[in-house]
Order: structure tokens, then C-alpha cells, then sequence
């Protein structure tokens, strides 16, 4: 088992990859303060894994809410229907509210646990490989508005993050696929040799061997937590782990979320990003090609859906959190391994790219 | 004018404090960092006010939310329509929420600040006594759910606080009785020599002398932006502020939100709190009749409502946010001017009081 800590001061926790660490109780009770927990899963983690946290959580109050599965049911509403658990219930302050599953629930729950009584415990048990390189890292929780996605939510940090590399072999391939996604992310935006390591692994990867996915997962959650070590709020350096987001939101606003994974988005988003930088005259024609052919190898699309136009494309960007003063910022590629955040990008190239990837094709 | 500054290090904030600062537009404007506002207000203060903070924001993007007066209000369906709003206007991250009203108004608008996009700007322009020595002050937002009372929230600290005394003018005197009960408050948990000052100063606060309201506002939220400062997550010494609140939050949701005002509730409850604190044997019997009797001079009830049984009191009690590892905390008074957090009070002499205070009496 690895052990990353994110440094955040008095909000610093541990989080722990491996395999097997659902078959230690004692792991996840550790990290209980309280004599409550409420697990927030879904229907189809559920009855993969509920049993294994039942065994830590014996001899405590505990209540369960299985929401149902995907991106659909990452509302307000739901988070209304983890309160009124806890309220119901009784749980105090001193609770923990425990994430059993991939990143939506994740996000879900993180929030309910940020604003039930001003803030309670909160522990992530991820299940996905998006979950675990990406959403179970630095604190971000939320919910969507049907006029976009992740506008509500807090900054929350868990209290420990465990992640145990065995749930992935209940993942189908697309969601293995969608959590690549998150992981070439890495490589491109900060760290070129992850990259070429990736490349050189990926059929293995795909072929989920165990000890390539924990590197994998490991060095993903060590650059993030640096980076969110740096930049908790996302004032700054943060902002560059939303390459190829903003693109990516867009679409899945577009297609109603959870059509496409957010990992399918993102890995498009990230082609357009890369068109756009090449169009910029930042990164060469054989770099673009080549962030097109990771995201191919990892079994990501590479292309918008065909019912978007550039237009509506345009248009959906605009509501996104990178909006500041009415200026839309955009993470983009000054060279492979080295994102920038910038507003200085031309409009007239932007436009280029979306011609590019919307319809009519 | 007054100055208070609230230390909290990088999220530390002002507090001004005085008359006709409605009237100084730059004064706001200056606190705005972006080019956008949206004024969150009720339906009572938009007609008095409005009109002022207009001429504060010209040239700004700015969307007013007018909701309804009254604790009743103060719902996630309510904080709903103002993330509608902020998110129908596409009012990006840099944007500020400003409240403009009382305490209800300014719960709801600093939590709608917190959750949109994980945190905006927020303000605070208090108009009622009650807002401006208590809620105001400390970052505490959040709604009410059917099962208690600010069950649902954030810490989320504003930019800055403009407290016009001018604006006191137009309170009702109910209004003002219930924010008296919180500045005798101070009195009560920390500043007996304060208590001594509104005791002697009781008519004259109440028939509205400026300069006597002014220095009690000050005075009150001097006590609590150092309480504050020294525990902003109410991990110790901020729960003090909480005397009389465990009682008065059964109270008002007995009665249903808004049939009593929060501030008449807390008397009550500060009263209730003495009680018990007597028959503990930690204060004289005099001290416990001139707690009633401060109380009655600012014209506030001392009882509780007579429908309220005992044990539907206790039972109302344990969903309080003061309940830790199923074990009820109460703020009660050690002696006058010096309050205690305890689970340490004789559950005997708990039902004592309950039974003395409810119905049928």
C-alpha cells in the first residue's frame, strides 16, 4: 500500500492506494472520530462493497443512502435527500459521512457532509479510477444546475481518502476508459515523462494490470495533491487541472449530463484544447496529433458530438466557473507537459477550432 | 463612524458602524472587487433602502432577489431562486452578493454566496438591531430544515459590514426588543460591567437614542469579533454565544419558524438557561431575577409558550447542533458576566426546569 499526504495544513489528510483495503476494517475506523456515519453509495457499488464497510462500521449508528446511478442524479435535490437522512436521524456534528463509489457520489456526498451543520466528517472510499486520480483529491464538492455543471457547491476536504485498486475490476472498460482520461491529464498539463510512460503502457493499462493501474493512480494523486497543496481555492495553479474542461463541460451540458462520462468529455475537451494551442502556434501539428492518438489508445472520442454547433458550443463555454468578469479563461498547452491558464488567446481561433469539431461536419 | 476589524487572518473583515452610511455610495463600492452585485433583500427593507445601494453599484451588472419577510423564508427552496438568478445572469466567480436586511436576509444571501461556484464575494448590509450585533457578525449562514432550526449552512466570512444605525429609525419596537435580547447577551456570557451598562441604559435604548444604540452595537460586536477571532469554527469559546439558544431553538421550532422572533425565543431561552443554572447552584437566586428582570425591561418574554409539553421541549432539544456524540452540550451561566459550555448539569434538575417553564402550568 502507498500513502500520499496532501498538505494542508490543519485541513492535511492521508490518502491510501492499494490493494485490499476494503478487507481492513480497521483502515476506514480509524479515521472515525465520532460514534455516527452515514455512507452515502449507489445502486451499483452497492451491493459490490456495502458489506466490506458494514464489518468497520459495527457498533456504530449508521445510516445508508443509495442514490441511483450516474451524473443525472448530481442534484440539489439529492443532496436534499442525504439531509434529510441526517436530520432524521439525528446525526450530529460529530458524524462522518462516508463516499462509497465513484466520483458522483463523491461529489454528492462531499457536499451534503460541507453543509449539514455547517460541516461535518467526511471520508472517501472511491471506486472508480476517475474517483480516484481525480475527484476524491483536494476537497472540490457539488452538485450541477441545469444551466451548468458543478455551480453549486463548497470546498470541503475529506478527513481520509482510501482507495483500493481491487474495485476496479468491477469497472467496465468505458469507465476505465474515462478515468485515463483524467490521468493522461496529468501527464500533459505538468510532467512529460508521466506521458511517455503512459503511452508506452497503455494496452496494459486497459488490460488492468494491477501493479501498472496503483503507479498510475499514485503518480496522478501525487500531482494532484501537490498542486492542490499549492492552490487549495484555485486562485492560481489549480485552475490548470481543468484542462480541457471547459470544452468538455459544454458537451456534457450539451448532451444532458451523464450521455457522455465526464471522462469522455474531457478527453475530447483536451483535442480541442490541443487544436486550439496548435492553432496558437504553441504546440506543433505532431504534438496534437499526438495527444489525439493518446486519448484513441485509451478508448476516449476524440471528437464533439455532431449536434452541436459552433454557435451553442460557443455559448455553453461562457457559462463556465473559468468565466472572470465576463472573459473566458481557457487552460491551454504552451508545449506537451506545460498547460497555461490564459485569456490571451484569439477569439477568431477559438472559433476556428469549434468550426473544426462541430457540426455540420 | 466606527470601525471594528474581525481578525481572521487572510479572510479577516471590517465592521462599520454608525449613521448615514447608506448615504456614502463609495463607501460600498469600494468593497466591491468585480464588475457585478446581486442585492439580496426582503420585501419590507427593498422599499426603504433600495434606492440607496442603487446609486452605490451604477456601472456594475447587477440582478436584485426581493423575497418574502420572515423566518419562514429561510428554506433551500429560497436560496434556490437566488442561485437561479445568479446563474440566469451568468454572474461569474468575482461576483458579490450583498445583503440588504436582517438577519433571515442576510442567512439565506451568505449561504447562496457560499455554495455558488464553491464561494463568491459577499457583504453584508445589516438593517435590524438584531443583524448587526449578532448575525452579521462571524460568518455563520445557512437555512432551516422542517426537522430544526440553521441545520443546513456554511462558515462563509463577508468582505465587509455596513451597519447604518440610521436604519433602526424604521424598526418596529418588537424588532428591537429581539435584538436587545442578543446584546444583553454579551452582557450575560462575558461583560458583567456591559450588563450593568444596558441596565442602566434600558429606557434609553429602547426610546432609540442614537448615541446609546450605537455604543451598545459596538460594544456587542466588539465582544463577538474577538470571540470569533479566537475560535471562528465554534470548535471552543464561540459556542458561548450560543446562551439561551439551545432553548430557543425548540421554541421556535415548536411554535413553527417566525410566529416568535429569534430574538424574543433566546430571551426566553437565556431565562430557562438561568433557571438551570440556579438550581445547578452556580448562581443566586437574585442573579437569576435580574436576569428575568433585564429581560422584562427590554421587553421580552420570560416564559415559554404554554402549549409546549416538558417532553416535547426535551425532545426539540436533541436535534440542536450543540448535541455532540448523542450527548446535549448547554451554554449556562457559571455566574453573571461568565458563561461555561457543559455537559456536566444534572439531567434531574434539566427536567426541573422544563417542567417549570412548560405547559400546563
Amino acid at each position: 500500500m502507498q500513502t500520499l499526504n496532501v498538505d494542508l495544513g490543519e485541513r492535511s489528510y492521508p490518502i491510501h492506494i492499494g490493494p485490499g483495503l476494503l478487507e481492513q476494517p480497521e483502515r476506514l475506523r480509524a479515521a472515525i472520530p465520532g460514534n455516527s456515519a452515514v455512507v452515502v453509495t449507489n445502486e451499483t457499488v452497492a451491493p459490490l462493497y456495502r458489506d466490506r464497510l458494514d464489518a468497520a462500521l459495527e457498533g456504530l449508528q449508521v445510516a445508508t443512502v443509495t442514490l441511483g446511478d450516474g451524473e443525472r442524479f448530481k442534484t440539489m435535490e439529492t443532496v436534499g435527500r442525504i439531509l434529510d437522512v441526517l436530520v432524521e436521524g439525528r446525526f450530529d456534528r460529530r458524524t462522518t459521512v462516508i463516499a462509497l463509489g465513484g466520483g458522483v457520489v463523491g461529489d454528492i456526498a462531499g457536499f451534503a457532509a460541507a453543509i449539514y451543520q455547517r460541516g461535518v466528517h467526511f471520508i472517501q472510499v472511491p471506486t472508480t479510477l476517475l474517483a480516484q486520480v481525480d475527484s476524491s483529491v483536494g476537497g472540490k464538492t457539488g452538485v450541477n444546475h441545469p444551466g451548468g455543471k458543478n455551480l453549486i457547491g463548497a470546498f470541503h476536504q475529506p478527513r481520509c481518502v482510501i482507495a483500493d485498486t481491487d474495485t476496479l475490476d468491477t469497472l467496465d472498460d468505458r469507465q476505465l476508459s474515462a478515468g485515463l482520461a483524467e490521468v493522461i491529464k496529468y501527464g500533459l498539463i505538468l510532467d512529460l515523462g508521466f506521458l511517455d510512460w503512459l503511452e508506452a503502457n497503455m494496452a496494459g493499462l486497459r488490460g488492468r494490470d494491477a501493479a501498472l493501474l496503483t503507479e498510475a493512480i499514485e503518480r496522478s494523486c501525487r500531482i494532484k495533491a501537490d498542486v492542490v497543496a499549492r492552490d487549495e481555492r484555485e486562485t492560481g495553479m489549480r485552475a490548470l487541472l481543468n484542462l480541457g474542461h471547459t470544452f468538455g463541460h459544454a458537451i456534457e451540458t450539451a448532451t444532458g449530463y451523464g450521455t457522455w462520462l465526464h471522462g469522455e468529455a474531457i478527453g475530447a475537451g483536451m483535442c480541442m484544447a490541443a487544436d486550439l494551442s496548435h492553432r496558437q502556434g504553441w504546440i506543433h501539428h505532431a504534438d496534437f496529433e499526438r495527444v489525439e492518438r493518446v486519448m484513441r489508445a485509451a478508448g476516449l472520442p476524440t471528437e464533439a458530438p455532431e449536434t452541436l454547433t459552433a454557435e451553442r458550443f460557443f455559448e455553453l463555454m461562457q457559462i463556465d466557473k473559468k468565466v472572470v468578469d465576463g472573459r473566458l479563461r481557457l487552460v491551454l498547452l504552451e508545449r506537451l507537459g506545460h498547460a497555461v491558464v490564459t485569456r490571451d488567446f484569439d477569439p477568431a481561433l477559438l472559433d476556428q477550432t469549434l468550426q473544426a469539431y462541430c457540426g455540420p461536419r
